[in-house]
């Protein structure tokens, strides 16, 4: 076991992680997505609108299917996983949100929620989960 | 290290288990809100709409401090851990979204994200994070 780190330098730790990871993530999607396979783990999970596809090869052929388009981030939340759930492997939880315009479709809110696990000094992906924002009539 | 089990056996597993959960915790939540704290592990960490707060006590108060409220679930994704990452710690992912109604005030689409671990049988929360929708000018 690990010693455990103080929560506090933790959570700022996350944050500074999380803030470089979306930074690089949504900069690789929107402009050089073939490089996005290289940020995810070999045993890599991804849900996207409720599809899964399971591996870093699968996950990156899926993602290049993908339409072009551009991410505007409005926010994210980053959390550290405390070392006695994962027995001492440094693990974040980053959940973001914002709006995103694919090709020839309407700009539509989304949110996306990521768990990284640093492999030798740096933030692998091993699951993702990306939903676009459902519009519902306001009562 | 645990024996790793069929990954296929472990989806199935993380989404009869993140289905039991999201009934309990938004039926907690809406009707019965003084008995969500228990569903918390004692060092879980919540952000909501980005306010941290630590802690089994401290979330179990600060969410008996939020107006009444109905939930309507429109989307869950779950997701396992493999054990690689967690030595053998059963650990899942949950997202959800939908849309919230809180005592005056309009409903709104919300989404949230769980993280849950295993503690002799019982699923505890360890990171939970919300977020309101942004509502945004469509292009």
């Amino acid at each position: 076991m690990a010693v455990e780190q103080d929560p506090k330098v933790q959570i700022e730790q996350s944050i500074e992680a999380g803030t470089k990871f979306c930074n690089i993530f949504y900069e690789h999607f929107d402009k050089t997505r073939h490089r996005i396979g290289k940020m995810y783990h070999d045993t890599a999970q991804l849900v996207w609108e409720g599809n899964g596809v399971v591996g870093k090869a699968n996950i990156e052929k899926y993602l290049q299917d993908l339409p072009g388009c551009f991410h505007r981030l409005d926010w994210f939340d980053c959390q550290p996983i405390l070392s006695q759930f994962t027995s001492g492997k440094e693990t974040i939880v980053v959940a973001t949100g914002g709006t995103v315009k694919y090709d020839s479709h309407p700009m539509r809110g989304f949110m996306q929620n990521f768990m990284l696990t640093n492999v030798d000094g740096t933030w692998k992906i091993i699951t993702d989960s990306f939903r676009l924002q459902k519009t519902f009539v306001q009562s």
